[in-house]
């Protein structure tokens, strides 16, 4: 059963059975989904987007249920997408640590959803966005989309939100240089997650130093705010909360403001870039099916064979 | 300094340090890098590309590191890309892993290179055929990939080669429940590496079973073969490389070819798109402008934003 019109009204209107359906539809029927998402605009735009990522063992899943409990204590209403592995490698694992979110299942205030990286390939930020889309409408502010912080799709996510907090927690010290190359650039907020083990304050200490080397100046990004949480007894997370809010509050909607900006505009690129891709190939199946067979033995090489086709010659 | 065609033409002629060269150009300097990919059309597709994929901690790098003594002995000269995680965040470990390949260090050959996931959104699998096809030219048959693992850029990857080789090792018992959704589809050989370990001769009877359920028939890949391996002492290595090697034996050439025809067909489309995409929105950047300031404040939706500039309305 697809969900009508009457559905997507009562998915916003609070049925949870209906917005199951309607982020279904969005997630796996392009063109309904697209009619669907249409429909939405009425209040979009309104929830804060928190993207929660770090390296598996860091404790991201039971920050995310603690920070859920924090907000629903205001009175918030809370959307979670739980980005799932592509590979299914380490599912087990990982949906041992969502079932930590499941102290809010019988709370209407909380919508989880999976979303499953695999087969979404340099679509699953735009599936995210999506998806995100629709919880939003439906009235979740914020909505949290939690990566297992590993791979590329996932590293996508991170264009898909309004705030990246990065979760560490304290381990054999070479965190920090493996993460120079990384995520960190990106995070706003930073998280040392078991705080209460050993190595916690050096970590704090020398992601500090890391930030302070950062170049700093008008347009570049401010340094991120490290913060210390034990997710298991709940300390530090009312920080970490704020922390959140405060970029959602007074007088900071500019900074957020040309983050959506960008993010729109890439949301629209995509979205032409592939209607003309579709338009422009459905022309020319079968130049490109001779230009293939030239490149795979090896007669013509793959450059070439573009130039060919956007000349008109093939 | 850059490579010259002199260097490309040493790197072709087994000067190494000319081949890294021409490797790092390759991956970095996109039209310095497509000129020498055009140049290196003579001798290019012959090497028999292979996959090498599975969960971690499951032994890749020490049955790959087998697998080349196998080829070695053979008078066979390997090339490996080893994908490097994304996030950098498990990046220890597994340049310790890595560390096993460091065996062939002194052999002129073997090459290995690493290739980082990162920043290559999107693109790691037209990386990784790029850099293979520097290996292929300069005379690495096989040209064998080894990936992390998990996340979508290193699934991309299996887009990349002639041979899917998934190697798994016996676990709790769920390994095989877990995979049902994943990579297991596109493996055309399967091994159960740690096969001295309990539960290895459970775990190839269930994976056998599992296959015996696929559809069959013309046109559907046949049944991959699970092969069982103990990297650490070798056992199994040969009939592995012997299943590897048959692949490209006589009378098989035909199926590669297909899969070959299918890689060039999708490199051809992504370059095409790239170019006519560059064009077109060097026209419209003001237009994309206005149209994502209506859409990141909610005013319209991505879709009709889409319209308007395909249309050319905006």
């Amino acid at each position: 059963v697809q969900p009508s019109g009457h559905d997507a009204a009562a998915a916003l209107g609070g049925d949870r059975r209906a917005l199951a359906r309607a982020l279904t539809l969005v997630e796996n029927d392009p063109v309904a989904g697209a009619r669907l998402l249409a429909g939405l605009r009425v209040g979009l735009g309104r929830a804060h987007r928190v993207g929660v990522t770090g390296p598996p063992g860091a404790g991201k899943s039971t920050l995310v249920s603690a920070l859920i409990g924090s907000w629903r204590r205001l009175g918030r209403r809370v959307g979670v997408l739980a980005v799932d592995p592509s590979s299914a490698f380490t599912g087990g694992a990982l949906l041992g640590d969502r079932i930590r979110m499941t102290q809010h299942l019988g709370d209407d205030g909380v919508f989880v959803r999976s979303l499953a990286s695999r087969g979404a390939s340099g679509g699953l930020a735009a599936a995210a966005e999506d998806l995100a889309d629709v919880l939003d409408a439906a009235g979740y502010d914020p909505v949290v989309i939690e990566t297992v912080g590993v791979g590329q799709g996932e590293m996508d996510v991170v264009q898909a939100v309004d705030t990246t907090v990065l979760v560490l927690a304290p381990g054999g010290g070479d965190d920090v240089q493996a993460l120079k190359a990384g995520l960190i650039e990106m995070a706003d907020v930073v998280v040392v997650n078991q705080a209460d083990r050993a190595g916690a304050d050096r970590m704090e200490a020398a992601l500090k130093a890391a930030f302070e080397l950062r170049a700093k100046g008008p347009g570049l990004p401010p340094e991120p705010p490290v913060l210390l949480t034990t997710a298991t007894t709940g300390a530090g997370v009312e920080a970490l909360r704020e922390a959140l809010d405060v970029r959602v509050g007074e007088g900071r909607a500019e900074a957020l403001g040309a983050r959506r900006l960008e993010r729109a505009r890439r949301r629209i690129v995509a979205e032409v870039d592939r209607r003309r891709a579709a338009a422009w190939w459905h022309e020319r199946a079968d130049a490109l099916a001779g230009l293939a067979r030239d490149v795979a033995s090896g007669r013509l090489d793959c450059g070439a064979a573009a130039s060919r086709l956007l000349s008109g010659e093939a």
